[in-house]
């Protein structure tokens, strides 16, 4: 039986996040605690210190305002001076955007660099969150090695690019954030799929240390046993989020 | 068995346009004639009247300096002062940034319309342009059909949105960019796959016809006879490029 409910709001230093995150503002987050897309928008509103309303939505129980101003019902997505908007990293780009004197950037001001980060960010979404999910969602060793092994080749892919500490060097950017979700929750492929950081290369190790210890990251990290609680029914192929039934499939990721 | 060879250089229009772009420049532009990627990337180039070099890449002979540059081979790729760029829609993306003179900007200078614009970018490249590959490698009526009714559901929850003559409305832009060169295709899904754009929808038709007489889609096309040519190991289900490969694997296209 697919899940008919979650854990219905953030914990751990998350929850003080979005405690302090409440007072009414012009841009208004709507996002799930349990959802790493949203988690990356959640990290770049906090990396760059823009005032947000942190409104939690239940995937099973959608408020009628939500669905009014965001049809398809998606998480991550921002209302901004009363417009809707979606899609997690257009989202990063948004903020970057709307709010130029916020800093840090999240983008690289040199247009050269800045396109260099775009591909990562891009291979970071259309390959590296692909490949953890389809490795959590495989059923049987024999399928669970091939996906682990085209996550650890997608990975070594990234990881020969990293400058370090993080992708682009010592700046954090969108490159960082578009992974940053499934650093967090690596441990789950740890505990039930045979994954290991180490096993990927000493690169990715140390760089996934460096991006989990990062602060913005940090405070929008709920439990990591509520995580583990959110991700069972996809170790069992049971989901049935939009996210599990695209990659089902083999859609690219609505 | 698969095509070995494909059509040496462009044709038509795009020919003209080809050959008063062969002196060295600052930006290098690898491409292929009968590549819609490339093709998105050209039409950027020609939208915004920057100065290039094109070089043609014969996909079954690559050139050692293209494949010393850019290792994944693929086009279409931008040697910009010495250093290699890739991925369409972020060439196009980084031609807005390093050219930020050069009129018009594909982009729009509000945060909001930009965001809107890239969430339906990301829609025309991640859903749209595989949908018509799909229909067209789909093999069988039943097949067809589905791919078909998958296709039309896309491009009209995309024609909704359309302001016309152009997505935004009077300004041509990304969006734009990143479906034309399928819009410039789809008479090869019409004459093998049941396609047609009045049945999509008014919308869809009209709004085709706006973007196939764009100044910058017409200097870059080729005979579209050429076109047919090329997509026919497609229609058969033989074509091994990259993208056909990905699109039967059920993965993001490279």
């Amino acid at each position: 039986m697919p899940p008919t409910e979650t854990f219905p709001h953030a914990t751990s230093t998350a929850l003080s996040t979005v405690e302090s995150h409440q007072t009414p503002q012009d841009l208004i987050f709507y996002a799930g605690w349990w959802c790493p897309f949203a988690h990356r928008s959640w990290i770049a509103l906090e990396e760059k210190g823009i005032p947000y309303q942190y409104k939690e939505v239940n995937p099973f129980k959608k408020e009628k305002h939500f669905l009014d101003i965001n049809p398809r019902g998606l998480v991550p997505a921002i209302e901004y001076q009363g417009k809707a908007l979606f899609e997690s990293l257009v989202l990063c780009e948004f903020l970057e955007d709307a709010y130029p004197n916020h800093k840090p950037s999240i983008l690289p001001g040199d247009a050269y660099t800045k396109a260099h980060a775009r591909i990562w960010t891009d291979f970071a979404g259309k390959t590296l969150a692909p490949g953890f999910m389809r490795l959590l969602m495989a059923q049987g060793q024999e399928k669970q090695d091939v996906a682990r092994t085209e996550l650890y080749d997608a990975i070594r892919k990234f990881s020969a690019q990293i400058k370090g500490p993080y992708f682009l060097g010592e700046e954090f950017s969108l490159v960082d954030i578009a992974i940053a979700p499934w650093v967090v929750r690596d441990f789950i492929a740890a505990e039930h799929r045979g994954y290991s950081r180490s096993d990927v290369g000493t690169e990715w190790k140390q760089y996934a240390e460096h991006v989990e210890q990062r602060g913005s990251v940090l405070r929008t990290k709920s439990d990591l046993d509520k995580y583990a609680e959110n991700w069972v029914p996809y170790l069992k192929d049971e989901a049935q989020s939009q996210f599990a039934i695209a990659l089902r499939a083999g859609r690219a990721i609505p």
